[in-house]
């Protein structure tokens, strides 16, 4: 089969790789319909983390199931399938207290920008939809693989409520994820803090009732202005950068959580925002598996349209011009095909 | 009249102040029939925080009405009262979200262990029983002007919920109120992590039902024994130290929160122990407010006695030695009577 690997900084190819077997009974092998690129793929890509070695990239993906070990009973072959960015057997101590991205026995891919994959724990990781679903349906079904699960994973954290203001740091495709989240969970004013029109467009679209521009001591001032002068009851910090964090334990008003889930490239936590402003944090990887029925009810029922945040479309083989775009902010989030 | 003021470190001296008067319509005077001791004086009692000027200290009371403002129309002269260590109107934005420890309008006090005390935004600060309570109650309603409301607060903000396992990181006052807390919120599995007899016993009385005397690698290991190997639900930091704050992260499963409560001398927050494991942290000072009419009703129906934790009481004429047991470990807490 074809699948992408990632050599080094500027370096994704697509190339002949061997088709993934059943090599657990607890297995499933699904051909990929769509998959797509991450924000976090682009650390990598962009050199910020190391490559040792050629890797198989990629962790989001929707599928049809094409073969089941032989203890796998929840999914079959010919079903569509969507699998979050870590597996999960959905059995074990840290799975039953709803955190399934850090399962006792979880693991991640080997490389979902391919044509075929391994889907190890396939129980506790896939959920098929109940028939399959129509094209203009799969964008919004695989950006429940990552990106709109880890925005949902930030309304959660920050304890977004019916009625509550909520401020998102960050424009990229988590983010405005995270503006959907927030106003799906009741969210009555959601600040979009971005400075790109077409992503500003698309954060009104998903539900932003404010628009901030400015960042720094000036994107603070505009959030106290829209806030009654306290800052929000909930803020989703979507970047993970030095900047991108104080942002948000500033945007917040004292007794306000914030939900963290850009991959923190972070020096230090700046605790004088947090402890004496009694301002909590939370986050890390979204437990996809605990949140994957509720959204894609939302789906299947029209209620969230989570997949516009792909807008650009390329086949397999324009994998390295996916990584490209995004790089070069030319697109917020790249599907592929293969 | 009489009042406690600090000098430098291990200098507490009782001296001659200015009777307290009304100065603001909002004001209070309240004559103290029990003040105490709180871990935090002793950061300048020991040199920790330096001390600039003489200043009077204590932040903790309860007392009897003497006078109101004209503006004061929720307590009146002669009443038993309860209040918070910073006052607040109660009715700012930030009050009405249940922070009143940062309330808009909120002060601290110009020192509580005295005869007399001012009370800025009385309405918004003090709490009266329904009627004056007998002596055995004084320490209990004493314990909810910081301590046992702060240690609630750390349960609070650790989510503690019924069934949980929960871990508290130290043995002092707000350790043990913690132990008490998490247990009222139905924790049915506490661990409290104490290296003195004295404490354990009282931890044990409060509700504990598991005692780890280790720390460091060591700890960590006792607490993921008791807890499957996973961690506990909730975790209570009620130190402020670097280690006590690493403990209390290590000690966490996946998705566990942190409540923390220790005035923090940290010098960096371990964020590595926090997103990869998404474990929460969050606190600061407690809202003693928010908590106490439900405190207050516990206190006085028996359901909790957290004044347990004076296990020394002078009059505050020996308030100098009221500081040295404390700081020499030879109190838990010490309660003052002028």
């Amino acid at each position: 089969m074809r699948g992408a690997v990632i050599y080094g900084p500027k370096d994704v190819r697509l190339q002949e790789r061997p088709d993934p077997t059943i090599e657990q009974p607890t297995d499933a092998i699904v051909r990929t319909v769509a998959a797509c690129v991450c924000g976090s793929d682009l650390w990598r890509y962009r050199g910020v983390q190391r490559v040792a070695r050629p890797t198989p990239i990629g962790h989001e993906y929707v599928g049809v199931v094409e073969a089941v070990g032989t203890d796998v009973t929840s999914v079959k072959p010919g079903q569509f399938v969507v699998g979050g960015f870590l597996t999960s057997d959905n059995t074990c101590a840290v799975c039953r207290a709803g955190m399934q991205s850090h399962c006792l026995h979880g693991t991640g891919y080997d490389g979902c920008q391919a044509e075929f994959i391994r889907i190890p724990n396939a129980d506790g990781t896939l959920l098929a939809t109940p028939e399959h679903p129509g094209d203009d349906l799969v964008p919004s079904l695989l950006a429940l693989s990552d990106v709109m699960c880890t925005g949902w994973h930030a309304a959660v954290c920050a304890e977004v409520k019916p009625g509550a203001t909520v401020v998102v740091v960050g424009d990229g495709a988590v983010g405005l994820s995270g503006v959907l989240a927030a106003r799906q969970l009741g969210a009555e004013r959601v600040i979009a803090m971005s400075r790109h029109a077409d992503r500003q467009q698309l954060a009104v679209e998903f539900g932003a009732t404010d628009i901030v521009a400015e960042r720094g001591d000036e994107g603070i001032e505009r959030v106290k202005d829209l806030t009654g002068g306290i800052g929000a009851d909930a803020v989703l910090e979507c970047v993970g950068t030095d900047d991108s964090v104080v942002q948000a334990l500033r945007s917040a008003r004292p007794g306000a959580m914030i939900g963290w889930v850009g991959v923190p490239h972070v020096t230090d936590l700046p605790q004088q925002h947090m402890f004496w402003r009694n301002v909590g944090l939370r986050g890390g990887p979204a437990p996809v598996r605990a949140y994957l029925p509720d959204l894609m009810q939302r789906v299947l029922d029209g209620r969230i349209e989570p997949g516009k945040v792909f807008d650009l479309t390329l086949p397999l083989s324009q994998v390295a011009e996916a990584y490209a775009a995004m790089d070069e902010r030319r697109a917020i989030k790249s599907l592929l095909q293969p």
